[in-house]
């Protein structure tokens, strides 16, 4: 019986709302996104980045502006990550923008994979050319070089956050691809090789945590394939997402440079044994395209939806308002901002806008819970709460609203991260055929196959399909189901995950 | 009585901790500074930069790293500012490190103010020069046309936190003349001319709170004359720090753009009225160089002294153990650790080295307090607590120190701030004439001068003196001293300072 009633109340709060609207004017067509995501997922996506105003376009092609309300998603990533690394003894610091040519030289793999996408400077040369930062390992293992000493110096462990520019010919998309972008990078230097590769893991799980239970994204954890890795590493440890358009997204690199950095920049360390060692070094990574991730991912056809834990305002509170009852209503409504300010709740008391246009506008821009207050609200000393994400609508009477604010957004967290572990788990299909193969990856999905683990056969994969990758070798379930490579027919030697990708 | 016996105690402490050092080996020499700070204040700035381990020269001629140790500091400025501005309404954004080469021209005195300076990008033309970012006004303004509408947009404040480069052709200094360096710029949009003004001068009395509370640094305040003021600004105004080698440091700008850089990107908004109207902008900024004022500041020929509150590690403990007792000491040293953790205490029990080399080690790097705990003390219940800047040693019963710590924490704090507040009071000389102005700056001190404001009179005094410039027209006690200027005899218009300057 409650709930009839329940349904009743909103059926008439919803026709009052729709009544004060503005003849004419549908909000949807002035602000809305005017695509659908299943339709054309890249023209919904670069909508819901701009209408929501996370991000813009530069003059200088490839590049992007942060707007207020994306960059404060990328500052809660950053006290969010930085709390956690600091408390595993890594230690911020700063590197310059601008590395010497000779410097990329040192480490040749490095220098080849990298040289398509560096900007140089022009007009500043002083003997050499000076390069703007694709990547601090570099720079930063000339400085190791001076700061390790003794083994007492190790375990050595740095992390800038900063922006690095790859010049990236395919096109360029908001947040996904960028000519410049922010990131982290940590860089750690180890005495033994099982302390460094320890820690290259132990990261890689640290960037789960933080994508489970701040991002509410979930992902699968490999290792990458001789072709796909960092260039100069000896393993590089992935972590990929799976957005709904059928696309992978390496969303964290975690990699182990074995010695061969610190052998080209002359590291070394006097050992307990007073003899000098070479060192073992990583590096680690997660950048704005996780902004990316997170639109991708979570946001629908109104625009934004973003799991709580990274939006600065949780709730916008819509008092509705008539004439006669205007007073008594805003106050209401105040008492119910004081209560949830936790929450930096934004207050919507324009005057110039309907109900129903705000509501639109906070669902486009992603404000995780609506409070709606009316008149009727008021009388019975209630709130309606409504969730972004489903649109789920409550009566909550005033005393309980403390309590069941913080369940909700819990509960909108847990949904968020349960539906997409859900759409990444049905996307992983295993074959044993090239057959199987060309199936999966037309449905869009993750094609998880035996392989050879040689460069030139997944080379020729890639060609044959106008872009399909290994993504990773997956850490779990990775039990052979065929003996031969599904592309090339050799000997399988592992499971591996092909997809396209951003 | 009780102090003889304290003097005593203190004495034999520190004989006990002299007698424990290594044979021959004066940490001094193997760590410390080797020059004073009075005789070659350039040489012992680099070495406490270096030693303390807050900087390091990077391999691009110019450019520093910045080290944890210093990075922290920055980190520190960053969040203690941080909180500041956004509740002032100020949002963060990021706006790209790349500019194309035509949007410097848009403003024609910014464009020739910044063109020695600028490095621009070799390989990635794409139809015009594109330059890295000396200061963002030129991206921003260009932003500001499209989010920019009505008067309900204004005021916006937006603010970035970054890197830019400047190609600086002096001699470079780390942290307070690099080519390129961290800060913060931000800029504002108002409908009036008024409010431009207000928040302008507003932003710059933030800079000076947090210049006062938080670095211990005390400033002048001012304008900047036409010859010295922002390219492309109406008005700026600067807070100068004065240094104890006799030169100025600009510490912060505030710059009042009036209307030119809007009406150069045309930017405008619909009034209340319903007209379009330009609209005023304003810029602000402190950078990693006030890094460079604290240790030019503060610090003493033992090496680094900084304000506790830039300091992550407020506390040193130092365990001094003997054979026997070593156990009971350090469980001792433990407890006082505790009872200090909220100051995140390093607690340094290594066994290589003596008593008196840590003190050095510790001195140098710039720890606030050092606690000394020694047998005596842990006989006694209490420690010996020895503040960095004065050297002065008190004993503190162990259920003092939580009651203690901060006080002296906090007392050291006022006494760095008034220190430097007497030496900048006793630097600044009022003169008349080109005599007092040369006797002045020969003596190392801020010339207060009567000045005509003209240009090109300031040009001349720059040149005969070899780059003696103004720093501005001081806010406070600014009755003109005479009826002519004392460089070209016309008409005085106002009293400028004048000095040296990094």
């Amino acid at each position: 019986m409650a709930k009839k009633e329940e349904k009743r109340q909103e059926k008439k709060q919803e026709m009052r709302h729709e009544m004060r609207r503005s003849p004419g004017v549908d909000p949807k067509e002035t602000l809305g996104i005017t695509v659908l995501k299943e339709k054309d997922s890249a023209e919904w996506y670069g909508q819901v980045c701009l209408k929501a105003e996370l991000a813009d376009y530069a003059p200088v092609k490839g590049c992007m502006i942060i707007r207020p309300r994306g960059y404060n998603i990328w500052e809660t990533i950053q006290s969010e990550f930085d709390k956690r690394i600091k408390k595993l003894g890594v230690k911020n610091a700063y590197f310059p923008l601008f590395i010497p040519e000779t410097f990329f030289e040192k480490e040749k793999s490095h220098a080849q994979g990298f040289a398509p996408e560096v900007a140089w400077i022009a007009n500043k040369y002083e003997g050499e050319r000076i390069a703007v930062r694709p990547t601090s390992e570099t720079v930063i293992c000339d400085s190791f070089k001076r700061w390790v000493r003794s083994h007492r110096d190790l375990p050595m462990r740095i992390n800038q956050w900063c922006n690095v520019v790859r010049w990236e010919t395919e096109a360029t998309k908001l947040f996904l691809r960028t000519r410049e972008f922010l990131w982290q990078e940590g860089h750690c230097v180890y005495s033994t090789e099982e302390e460094c590769e320890k820690e290259v893991l132990m990261f890689l799980d640290e960037y789960e945590k933080l994508l489970k239970d701040v991002l509410a994204i979930p992902i699968i954890k490999g290792k990458k394939t001789e072709q796909e890795k960092f260039a100069g590493a000896k393993n590089t440890y992935t972590m990929e997402s799976f957005m709904p358009d059928g696309k992978a997204l390496q969303s964290g690199t975690s990699h182990n440079l074995g010695q061969g950095f610190m052998k080209s920049f002359g590291v070394s360390f006097v050992g307990e044994d007073e003899k000098p060692h070479i060192p073992y070094s990583a590096s680690w990574g997660i950048s704005t395209r996780l902004i990316g991730a997170l639109v991708m991912l979570h946001s629908d056809n109104k625009g934004l939806v973003l799991p709580p834990k990274v939006c600065a305002n949780k709730i916008v509170i819509v008092p509705i308002v008539f004439e006669k009852s205007k007073k008594e209503i805003l106050e209401y409504a105040k008492k119910v901002r004081h209560l949830v300010s936790d929450y930096h709740p934004l207050f919507d008391d324009r005057d110039e806008h309907t109900p129903g246009f705000k509501y639109s506008e906070w669902e486009l821009k992603g404000i995780p819970l609506r409070i709606e207050v009316g008149p009727k609200d008021f009388e019975k000393n209630q709130v309606v709460i409504v969730r972004r994400d489903t649109g789920e609508k409550e009566f909550v009477m005033f005393d309980k609203i403390q309590e069941r604010v913080p369940a909700i957004l819990e509960k909108m967290h847990h949904d968020l991260y349960s539906k997409a572990l859900q759409h990444l788990k049905n996307s992983v299909k295993e074959g044993g055929t090239w057959e199987d193969f060309t199936n999966i990856i037309a449905d869009a999905k993750l094609a998880k196959m035996p392989h050879c683990l040689d460069m030139k056969c997944e080379e020729a994969v890639k060609t044959k399909t106008a872009g399909v990758t290994s993504r990773c070798i997956p850490f779990e379930n990775n039990k052979l189901n065929a003996k031969k490579c599904f592309a090339c027919s050799q000997d399988a030697k592992a499971m591996v995950l092909f997809g396209r990708s951003y």
